[in-house]
Order: structure tokens, then C-alpha cells, then sequence
């Protein structure tokens, strides 16, 4: 066998606020999040396919991302669904792209969020293998198929 | 099950040298090392507890590396205890900061020396999961628990 | 057991061209590829020895990628020995460093590639556990001997 894990990284920008935390982390802010996406699966030998040698097209995973995890999170703020009702109403009145969540929007929760984003539209052969979302340059959280399975 | 792997990035500046090596190592030099603390655990699932969504708070986490790596390691110099005695004399009368130890300060052994400053301190709930060290951009060493299990 | 996993970092600079792809990469081009080779094993215990320590000298991993590696990779195209007869022939007249594969030169089996040229000659108590090759900075592939066994 030859397996390979396959891995994208973006970007996206994104605030949130984290309801009854004890510090400065309970106010609404923002983050420069980078994420990296990786799947795994045997390249494909087939001399005169297009895909040849790929485990999955780096074009095809960034698409897969762009559609199902960035759009929803790029320049949201996530608050959690029972945050005050006054701040909610008025962001939503002036139009601001709020991403209302029924979990803390923790670096942890947000990284379940995108793997269940993500789970239902991989193609066949090729399975997801982890994800790493860096709040910060210097803290960032993973999930790993293989630690819940 | 939702375990996730949560980690923070630390650096720190030290000097060593090694005993007996057959290269320019053996001379006193430093390092602006790196290094990667990463633990893993189970989001806590408590709406209305400061720490829902989290294994660990990353301030935490960072208070305990302060405590018991940063503290001990870092602007130290790191010597075998059976290096020249007129050299250890000498810094310690001069009031530098010597960790002197048992092991050769190679990348590889100040990992399982951090790891054995980290173990007895983590919190009930979280493992230490794994250590990543890096000696210069180019060059690291990393302690999986699942490597040694 | 104190298993380490020991890490040194690599750049190169080669050209490729995925033939029959169904996109701008059928055409020859290159990258700034970089390359993490990982080992693995115990850190010898011996307190007069030079390598005292050492998983393996950080400087014996890099002298086994440049021979083995660098040297047939580094500022050449990789293109497929199927791949027009005529192209071939004016760069190898033309003196440019050419490597003719059997395989689709993408960053799946470029990997497999490196594996297969590092694994003969890795030194006797240690294994190699893992290869990261970067095609640009927001796309790279690994080889786990682990994925594989």
C-alpha cells in the first residue's frame, strides 16, 4: 500500500466571543485563523487519467473548503445562540454576517464545526485525516480521525 | 467521542554543550529554541461554565509551561554535571545560570526532560500528548506518548 | 522506552509536468519544494561516546538527504519517460538535468520516490517514520511508515 496524506492550508478571518469566560476572551474579537485540511488515500495509477498520481486534486480539496467551511466562517462573528437577544437583533438588523451557534465558538467546538462541514462531501475513495486551526500564531487546536475512532 | 489535541508554541533562548562530541557541539552555544506543547481531552460540554468549549484553557496551558520548563530553561546554560569542575566553579562564582544534568543536552534528552517537568503538573483530565523541539529552523525533535506507550 | 522522532528540514528546486492533466500543471513549471525527513529511535545512552544523546547526528540525517536525495532532485525536471520523445531529446542534448519517471511526477509519488531512495540506507537502530514534501507553502503531502505498515 501507498498511502499519502494530502493537506491545504487557508485563511479566513472571523470574531467571536465566548459566553460567561472568566477574561478578556468573553468581549467580541477577531482572529487571522489558518487552518489546515488533510485527507488521505492511495494515489491513483491510471497513465493516461487526468488525475494520474493524485490522491485527490489540490484544486478539488481547496474548492471543497472554499464552499463548506469558508464561506460560512469568512468575516463571521460566531456567537452562541443564546447570547443577549438585544445584541443579536441589532447586529442582524445592520446586516453584519453573524454565525449563530449552538456551542461555544471555542478554537476546539469550531474545529467538530468544520469536520462535520466537511465530512458529508468527500469524495469516495479519499478519507478525512485531521484538521489544525491556529487561533494564533502560537495556539491552535487539531482533531484527528484516528483519536475518535 | 470528541477528543481534541490542543497545543501552544513557547521559545526560549539557552545555551549547551556536548561532552565528548566529535564536532563544533561540543563547544558552548546557543540556540532561540522552539517548542510545541501539545495535550489532548474532550471539550468540556458545560454551557454556563467559563471553560465550556475548551480542554484546556491556552492560558493555562501557558502557565504551566512558564512554571516548570521556561522557568528552569530559559537564558540558562545546560552542562553535564561531570564537566570540568574548574569551568562550573568559575560560572557558578560569576553567577550564571548552569543547569547542570545528568544526560548529554542533546535536543532528544531536553525533551524527556521537559516531559518530565510537564507530567506530574497537567490537570486531571488532559494527557500530555506530545512535545516538539526545535534546535534551529531546520532541525527538531519531537516526544509522542503514543511512541512510548 | 524514550522514543524519538528526529526531524531535519530540506529545500530543493525542481521543475515538473503532470502529462494528460486537465489543467495549467501539464505544462513545465516549478516550485520551491520543501522536505521534512523524519526518524526514528531511541537516543544512545553511552556518556563517553561522541553521539552521546543522539537519536542520530542531525548532521549524518542531513548527509544521507543530499546524497540520496538532493542530488538526483535538485534544479531538475522530472518529467515522464512516455513524455514526447522529441522534448527529451533536445534537453538532454541541450545538457539539462533530466529525471525520466516511470510515474507521474505529482507530489504523491514524489514522495514515494524520496522514500524509496532514503530507506536502503538509513543506519541500522533507526527507522524512518515519516517524509513532508511542500509543493508551495499552502500545499504539501506525507509519506507515515505507520499509514503503510
Amino acid at each position: 500500500m501507498n498511502r499519502i496524506r494530502l493537506t491545504r492550508r487557508f485563511t479566513f478571518e472571523a470574531a467571536h466571543a465566548l459566553t460567561h469566560y472568566d477574561g478578556l476572551c468573553r468581549h467580541i474579537h477577531g482572529h487571522s485563523y489558518k487552518l489546515e485540511v488533510t485527507v488521505i488515500g492511495i494515489p491513483l495509477t491510471h497513465s493516461e487519467h487526468p488525475k494520474d498520481g493524485m490522491v485527490l486534486d489540490f484544486g478539488d480539496l481547496k474548492n471543497l473548503v472554499h464552499t463548506h467551511v469558508l464561506q460560512p466562517l469568512d468575516h463571521a462573528l460566531l456567537l452562541r445562540e443564546d447570547s443577549s437577544a438585544a445584541l443579536l437583533t441589532v447586529l442582524q438588523q445592520e446586516g453584519h454576517k453573524l454565525l449563530l451557534t449552538r456551542f461555544q465558538p471555542t478554537c476546539e467546538n469550531m474545529l467538530l464545526y468544520i469536520k462535520d462541514q466537511l465530512l458529508p462531501h468527500l469524495p469516495e475513495p479519499v478519507d478525512l485525516h485531521s484538521l489544525k486551526l491556529w487561533e494564533t500564531e502560537n495556539a491552535f487546536a487539531e482533531w484527528y480521525a484516528a483519536d475518535n475512532a
